[in-house]
């Protein structure tokens, strides 16, 4: 019987289709509890009908060991990655139970994607580059002289469609040297003719996230996001193509039955070749799906992990000049009958 | 020698005046050492000047395990509710050091705001009421039958300039009986005349959060976020007053010397008195800093806590009538040569 506790917000998303972010859930079996406090009891019955819920007093924690003090149950499982040192504590302290630590084992299970998440996932991308287009549009009207801080915040307009989807994550606009920072903040940098504009962005659709990167040369007249882009400047042109032949290596040649890091090889084997093997500090990708970062993680280091069909991750190589600028691009892809499908 | 390590973002954000979201920050006395990965690092050498940026290239646990094996180190504070079970597993399985729990200890440390925090705080609060002013303008001009949603986002983009400000959280709207629920997700119910509209938001400035609740009569000639308000329904009326009577009771009674239990009760025993104990199902308010939810905790069960100049808080009464709707008011207070000021 399975048997385990949940602390994570989209973990509990995924088990009954609703969360909040003060609950404990619990698993015994076919019986699901969503103990919560009185601020989410409504909403919790009304959204969660598969779910008995359970009003907390005096702690989610407190609540959870009363009620397992009246149940049977020997062990329970959970991932020590998900509850704090202090909230474990108050939770074993109390109890007889075995507790079993398995790290990720929800994002484990999530790993696979059903039709029916590769559905929303898939929706979720459309809507996403729906939002990149509306963002061009908005460059194109208004974007001269810009700071890249109201571009952040046209970005979280546009890809949300005035707040109609939620945002995977806080978008990331960077102009020239600050795109060189791979996970820049805003800076007061100003939109020009012949810059060069990275964006990192995504949208939820039913709390399925989606995750694209475009980099693309800026001119009011033409400045789009899509994977064509001709550069003024030669070195932009250069690093632009070097970084878009890794990915498309990757989207061509990734295959079911590869690990994770023969992926990963796919892209990084391209700019080393080329000689910008350090400049691309980061891994080629990660898993899409309730959480914006899930399994697989397509890295060198990961080689225990074989790809396979319905798996949803990003392909996302870059090339980071400290300085100059930088350049990434990404989509999130789908295996589907053995290879790589951009969603 | 203050010896301790943090992962908390704002936590270490009060020590350094920078953080990220994948970071630990090791405190050993003057020392200050900001560990992090590949993607923050350039940012942290010119944000935290005052820290050693260490860059992590397999983990920051480990990378902080490898960094204190060189020192002679015996033994570090750490926060229970800070560090995962796995997240502290790592360090604390790989070194001989004593490693000592201090639940809260940046909150406690951060409960008495320093003279620049306040002025801080105060112009966090002046921008957040801006911003109600520009949504009230909005709703006005545009308000009649637009979507909680579209309202929710609209607040957003009020509140925070058009992304010039951070949000110290998602806005919360509601209408009519959605606003009966402490903290509704946004319906699809439209605005009309005559509804009854709760709005809580805030705005961060140099990371120091505002927090406020206004509850208005929609009259699309008139809606406006001010303290008084005149409503059609006498219910609305009813309860209106009486949340707001129970509000002022606090402001104007809140003293230095008092424990925190004793400002939650300034405004329960009026709301007591009236019948409507049962209708105020939170407590009357939290501390506010670079969180927005900081000690002290103003609730009943808080009898430890004594009240100081300096401690800034939310005095937040509330009503909530299932199903048919809710008022809360609330505004962020500091207390000032012994007595209570709104922010």
């Amino acid at each position: 019987m399975e048997q385990y506790i949940l602390k994570d917000e989209n973990a509990i998303y995924y088990e009954c289709g609703f969360s909040c972010d003060n609950v404990i859930f619990l698993k015994l079996g076919e019986e699901k509890y969503f103990i919560t406090d009185s601020r989410y009891v409504q909403e919790a019955k009304e959204n969660a009908p598969t779910c008995q819920v359970i009003q907390a007093n005096d702690g989610l924690e407190n609540e959870l060991v009363s009620f397992l003090k009246k149940t049977s149950v020997k062990e329970i499982m959970f991932d020590p990655s998900d509850f704090t040192l202090s909230s474990f504590s108050k939770i074993e302290s109390k109890l007889k139970i075995n507790f079993i630590q398995e790290l990720h084992f929800s994002k484990l299970k999530r790993i696979i994607k059903s039709d029916e998440e590769i559905k929303l996932l898939r929706k979720a991308s459309v809507l996403g580059k729906e939002g990149f287009d509306r963002l061009a549009k908005y460059l194109r009207a208004n974007g001269e002289d810009k700071s890249e801080k109201l571009i952040h915040f046209k970005a979280k307009q546009n890809l949300s469609a005035n707040g109609k989807y939620g945002l995977s994550f806080e978008p990331i606009i960077g102009i020239n040297e600050n795109g060189a920072k791979p996970h820049a903040l805003p800076s007061k940098n100003c939109l020009k003719d012949g810059d060069i504009l990275l964006v990192d962005a995504g949208i939820k659709y039913k709390r399925y996230c989606s995750d694209r990167t475009c980099t693309s040369y800026v001119d009011f007249e033409t400045i789009n996001f899509k994977r064509s882009q001709t550069f003024k400047n030669p070195k932009h042109q250069k690093i632009y193509d070097l970084v878009y032949k890794a990915h498309q290596n990757a989207v061509e040649k990734a295959r079911v039955g590869m690990k994770a890091s023969d992926i990963d090889n796919l892209t990084r084997s391209v700019i080393e070749e080329a000689g910008y093997g350090k400049y691309f500090v980061h891994s080629t990708g990660h898993g899409v799906g309730v959480d914006i970062h899930e399994f697989p993680v397509i890295s060198a280091k990961n080689t225990d992990v074989v790809i396979e069909d319905n798996m949803v991750y990003t392909i996302e190589p870059g090339i980071y000049l400290p300085n100059e600028f930088g350049v990434r691009i990404e989509d999130t892809i789908v295996m589907t009958d053995g290879k790589a499908h951009i969603l």
